[in-house]
Formats: C-alpha cells, sequence, structure tokens
C-alpha cells in the first residue's frame, strides 16, 4: 500500500474474521457512484487479503446491483469451499441497512507449470508514446488513467444513425503511474467504456451490471510489468432488449495475456 | 415439467422459503459427478422459480467448487437486491455437512424494447440433417444429446504434439428431443467438451471451474426455437499454467443469438 490515490481508495480496515469497512473515493467519482473498477477491486481485495486465501487468483465474478452513496460501506468475505489446489469465496458489500449493493464470487488456485497454448495475439496498433492522451468529459476516475486509443475512440456527438465502430484498442495506465497488481488488475477489466456508447455516438443511461474476469498471470508477472502502460481490447456481440455483452483483453506490452473480461450492461436507448 | 429425463434430474422439492432439495440422476452422470450443466440449472431453477423473482433472465455465474456424490442435495437461493427492474440473487449447493459444492449469482431484469445491434453472424455450416451424430465415449449425460459435429471434432487419440483446432461448431439437440427453455438453455451453456482435449487430443484430467452465461433471449424467444436443434460455437484464447478459458455462442436455427457464455476450466498436462 502506496499513499497513491488507487490505494487510498483501496484501504479496507478489518472489522472481525473475513469483515472490512471501506469509505468512497471522490478521486475515482463516476456519474452517481465510484467507478466500478474500484468497487470489484474492493471486493475482491476482501478475499485476496484475507489470511486464509490460498492460491493465486483465477476467477472473479462482480454483480453490481445498486449505486453505492458517498460514504462508508461495509464488506463480507467467507471461503465458500476450500480443496487441495483451489479455493472458493463468496464476497458482499453493502452499505447502511439496504440489500446488498454488490455480490461476488472468486476462484483462486495453484498455478503449476503445464503444457501452454494461445489462439489469440495481441492487437497490432501503435506504441503508447506516439499516440495522444485522451482528453475524457471531466468525470473523476476518468482522470486517474491515461487512456490512449489506438482504435475505436468513442465520438460523443456523431451520427447515431450510423452504427460506431464497437471495438476498441488502446493504452492504458494509471495516472500517477501505479505498479501493476491484482487489485489493479480488477479496476482495468471494468476500465473499458460501455460499448453502447461507441456503437451509438451519444451518451445513453448506461452501466454494467455484472462483469467476470479470469486471471492468466501470476504476481510475478503483474511484478514484471511494473507501472508500464497496458494494451486493452474491448468489443461486443450483441445488443438487445436493454442489455448489451462486453468482451476484454489486457496484454502486457511485451506481449502476455495477463486477464480476459466479460461483462453485461444495463443501457436504456 | 415432464417425464423427459431432464425434467426428472431437474426436480427440486421445496424446502422451506429459498430452500430446496434435489437428487442426482444418472441419466446426466459424467465421470466423477453430474454434468456441469445440470448443477448449473438446478441452481438456476432454484432462483427462477422462486415466487419472489422479478424480471426475465439476464446473467447467471456458477462456480463448481466440488464434484457432487451421487444421492440427495440441498440448494439455497436469496434475492440479494431487488430493483425496479433489476434484481440479483445468490444461491449455494450443498451435500451433507461439507462446505458449498457449488455457489452461485444471478441477475434478473426487464428486457423493453431499444435499440439493437448484433456485431456477429452464426457460424456458417453445414445443417443438422446433412451431418451425422457424434459417438460419444458412453458417459451418461453425452448419451442425452444429440451432438453434430459441423467443424472442430474432438480427436481422443491424435498427435498431442500438434495443436489441434480449438473452435468447434456443432448441433445440439436434446435426446429424447425437449422443448427449450431458460433451465434448458443454462445446461446447453456448459455442454462444449473442454477445449484441452480438442488441443491436446488426448484425454486429460479437466473440469470447469467457474462458467457464467448471459442470455440475449426472452421466453417467448425459447418457446419459438420449441425442441428444434440450436447451434452451437466454442473456443478458447489461452491455455496456461493449469487453467484455460473458453467462451461459447448459443445459436437458434433461424439465427438468434440466444445466450453467450464464458468459463474457465481446470487442467493438468
Amino acid at each position: 500500500m502506496t499513499d497513491h490515490p488507487f490505494d487510498t481508495a483501496m484501504t479496507l480496515e478489518p472489522a472481525g474474521e473475513g469483515a472490512w469497512r471501506g469509505q468512497t473515493s471522490d478521486d475515482y467519482w463516476n456519474m452517481v457512484g465510484p467507478f466500478g473498477g474500484v468497487v470489484a477491486a474492493s471486493l475482491f481485495r476482501a478475499a485476496l487479503d484475507d489470511a486464509r486465501r490460498q492460491g493465486d487468483p483465477v476467477a472473479l465474478t462482480i454483480n453490481f446491483c445498486a449505486a453505492l452513496a458517498k460514504g462508508e460501506f461495509d464488506v463480507t468475505a467467507r471461503p465458500a469451499r476450500t480443496n487441495r489446489s483451489t479455493q472458493h469465496w463468496t464476497m458482499e458489500m453493502t452499505q447502511g441497512g439496504g440489500g446488498a449493493v454488490a455480490t461476488a464470487t472468486a476462484m483462486f488456485g495453484a498455478r503449476p507449470d503445464t503444457y501452454a497454448h494461445r489462439t489469440i495475439s495481441p492487437p497490432a496498433v501503435a506504441g503508447f508514446d506516439a499516440l495522444t492522451r485522451f482528453t475524457p468529459n471531466g468525470l473523476g476516475w476518468t482522470q486517474r488513467y491515461d487512456f490512449r486509443f489506438a482504435e475505436g475512440a468513442p465520438e460523443w456527438n456523431g451520427d447515431p444513425e450510423t452504427p460506431g465502430a464497437t471495438r476498441s484498442a488502446l493504452w492504458i495506465r494509471n495516472d500517477p503511474p501505479r505498479p501493476l497488481d491484482f487489485v489493479g488488475l480488477v479496476a482495468l477489466c471494468d476500465i473499458f467504456f460501455g460499448r453502447i456508447i461507441h456503437l451509438r455516438k451519444k451518451m445513453v443511461p448506461f452501466g454494467t451490471v455484472s462483469m467476470t474476469a479470469y486471471f492468466h498471470a501470476t504476481p510475478d508477472d503483474l511484478a514484471a510489468v511494473g507501472d508500464a502502460p497496458i494494451l486493452g481490447l474491448a468489443d461486443s456481440r450483441i445488443f438487445d432488449r436493454g442489455f448489451h455483452d462486453q468482451s476484454a483483453e489486457i496484454w502486457s506490452a511485451d506481449g502476455r495475456l495477463l486477464a480476459t473480461s466479460h461483462q453485461v450492461v444495463y443501457y436504456r436507448d
């Protein structure tokens, strides 16, 4: 933990076994609540940092149930099953006396050397230094990342009658830079703007309702990335009756696939 | 509910609010436990059939924590959050006094008419009637589906030193035929053989540890499919250090994308 604003946003105070208390951060504020990536990362951290946790991160699912209000929130995390080489966790975030604001499950496991194979390649795009920083629309959390679109930058005021490209490839770096770890990687998995904005070329009401991330990197792999920019790729398959899917890849600059993520996004248009 | 073996396997007896008791079915037995698709479908049914459930299915995540033994199992399901147009559920399956054998979350929502768009097309393949039924290796559950591979049938005894194609396109129909519903669709989301088998062209120890399904169809869309074969497409991005990812699409014969699913699969090789 450092005094980086992300680490401040990630601070969880222990409140008993499997119980933690956190506080929302204005540095990562979004339109009606915190940036979902920090919500996801806080829930994940409650399992990752638990003394009972065994194994490296493999899978995480976060369900965004309601917008968090500014202020304190509570997180509970319990190991649902511990096996010889895998462990499953269930987490929940609440605020005040209402129902859950987020639910989650996570899975950890041993990562032995095995046969390895990759069917995909990193997107062939211009490098971070050759691209211009994207100017966001002023929301707090978007200023905490240096986004450089190589492909598929959003058009906020395009012609909505002609579908925009749903695929984006972009370099992303924390601002200020921060060494990559699993908590930071979880936030990156939720960093892509809703594809509905790219498709429609205008702002519409939208929000991720569920996200699943799969981790293909070990702690050593993340340490090797350090605070260098990572390369993200995002696209969708279908937009239909109020929800669209979205899948993303997170690559290191030297071509390691660090994580893949999938989400379903609510929209009204 | 009918006397179809899938409906028999899906039978859950109410055991109090949010509590159900079921029984494993030899008709859907796999190597060391039931076919994961019926485990997922049983957990999903506990939320879907609850009187408190609001909205149509949107997302489901199942974590397979341990193999079920033959016999009775218990399922609990609780609404974690109910909003105006979305509802989130948390489910868990246990057996005897041990930890969870499966955990799950589900999300339901209103599906109003909105702007719609699809970036992908169904795979262009030969039709169900033009293809030959795949002869499985005798496991109970594989006999409950008529698999017809148009592309990427598994080779059980190929040369493991040359990577096999990880992509498969196949028609799938219940045997005996059964009208499609959401419970049946959940099972279909988990029906694809582990891509590691296709890659390695030999049997290795493997099993899905987490699966997420997104539903793009309404109950009316599924009713329109009836008991016709559906077209499935599956592929993976990466196999590394004991786990591989896998993504799938489920299409109706007339080209509607009914569901997409993603999973992470344990393997040793």
